[in-house]
């Protein structure tokens, strides 16, 4: 059996993730010592009182000495600085990986930077809320969702499976793909929602004739599923547009292009297409439901007053 | 004080918003008798097993006999079709409203056809689930969220005043509005939601390169927020785009401008421009959650397995 357990883990940067992987890496005993790097004085106080690690750094440097498994946790645009800082003080036969929301532009900005001694495997746990910071992670936060590797041909079998026994013993499902195909799959089922909701949501922003209030007042409409995501942590939403830009212009591409699609039924009234379009789309959420990466009950299980329980109307 | 019952309530239609009027009027005992109409034996049977009418009837115009509260809750495409028929046999003194998510179209559509001794006055609960059919409704539908009426002038007093005291009843805030100021404030916090979480489905159906299976997989990036709305029903957002067209058409042009200068940002890695979009959408929904429209359990509420409560991380 694959030994799951490190002696340090070092997560630089303390968010919703960190946090997150802090807490679970804690509660089922995967490292002796958990420490992190943190940039403002606040954050590494948070992180100290909430007891979810042993030490916290300014800098990454001090992190990672010492440590056997290293998780990048900051916003994408940060990696290669900090990758060129760290690389002297990396132990040998350290796991070096990280938690972005893309990954060909994450293995440009570290991989070049990593010696030989180490083993660098890029990761990626597809799971999240809207909020930020060390406060806002829990340790359920990986239950069941998927975790992508996308390990470039130097990483060693051992090392992968090391790594992939880490998640899965925090609740993660493992999936290994090569970085290109990661992209590509992450810009339709993430990052074009993501656009899309933060896109919507300054539209509505934007309107003479409709106040805030009203759009406030009738977002149960369907406005306010937008604004779930449209509220998630802005550098990190900037940094992954600006580095999957290929694949998020792609996917978008084909988006207003069946947009265009359905706006021409609207002015055309061209019921049937509209009919046929909005009766696929059903199938769609069902597998997903099936597939335990969402929930059955109505309305996302949100509590409707009234109700003793959520979900079960 | 207005007297909020009525003798016979008769409920054209018993799908999700009509079946959860039934079951939130008998709780409140807002009626002495309620009835329906439905198309189908089937779903006439289901109204009558869950015992949430008293009467269910295969002709709108046998429902609607000695009603002093008649309420359309079919697909706006077959209002006209069933206002005709029933008009003959409105009592003196009834109220006709309906919950469509147009109020426009809904006019010209029953308006003409109402005899002088009833009061129509338009109605729309704004409140739904992806659900449809009788089985699907329940009595807290409507509470804490907004229903609106758009009476016209012919509309008297003691009828808006009397059917605003039902709605509040059942639990509902209510507001009125012209008709015209409706289908644009709808247009943009319940239409195109819809028209996008429904395109963007589509869209990721039709990948070559992405298979159906990791769409499904990995939909917890964000894009399975999306799904929810687009397996609302078909029939329903068909008429709904159709009876709305000019207001939806004007909103989806502003959508579509301000995503092309998202897309331009990307393309020309602009990410002040980014993040300034990213930032200004979190304000939004703070206020979303503080008036009451939504819940400010991060993701919604949506159980974590291994958590012992809904949105209590």
């Amino acid at each position: 059996m694959t030994d799951v357990k490190f002696k340090r883990l070092a997560l630089i940067g303390i968010g919703l993730i960190g946090s997150s992987i802090a807490r679970a890496a804690r509660q089922h005993g995967l490292a002796d010592e958990i420490v992190c790097a943190a940039r403002t004085d606040e954050t590494r106080r948070v992180a100290l009182d909430l007891k979810i690690v042993d030490a916290a750094y300014e800098n990454p440097v001090d992190a990672v000495r010492g440590a056997d498994l290293v998780i990048f946790c900051t916003p994408v645009g940060t990696y290669e600085t900090i990758a060129k800082a760290i690389a002297p003080a990396l132990a040998k036969g350290a796991i070096v990986t990280d938690v972005g929301s893309v990954k060909g532009a994450v293995i440009k900005a570290i991989g070049p930077h990593m010696p030989d001694h180490i083993d660098f495997i890029p990761g990626h746990p597809v799971a999240g809320t809207e909020n930020s910071g060390p406060a806002a992670g829990f340790a359920e936060l990986f239950i069941g969702r998927w975790c992508i590797l996308t390990p470039t041909k130097d990483a060693g079998e051992g090392a992968i499976a090391r790594l992939s026994a880490f998640w899965t013993a925090m609740g993660s499902k493992v999936d290994t793909m090569d970085a290109e195909h990661h992209d590509l799959v992450l810009a339709i089922t993430s990052h074009i929602p993501h656009l899309i909701a933060y896109n919507i949501v300054g539209t509505a922003d934007d309107l003479e004739d409709v106040t805030q209030s009203e759009v406030i007042k009738y977002s149960a409409g369907g406005f306010r599923d937008f604004t779930r995501i449209a509220a998630s942590d802005p550098t990190m939403w900037r940094d992954v547009f600006l580095y999957n830009k290929d694949a998020v212009l792609e996917m978008l591409g084909r988006f207003t292009e069946d947009l265009a699609q359905l706006q021409r039924a609207i002015r055309w009234e061209d019921g049937d297409m509209l009919f046929k379009t909005f009766s696929r789309t059903r199938a769609f959420r069902r597998q997903i439901i099936d597939a335990g990466q969402e929930t059955a009950a109505p309305d996302f299980g949100r509590v409707h007053p009234g109700d003793d329980s959520a979900g079960k109307p």
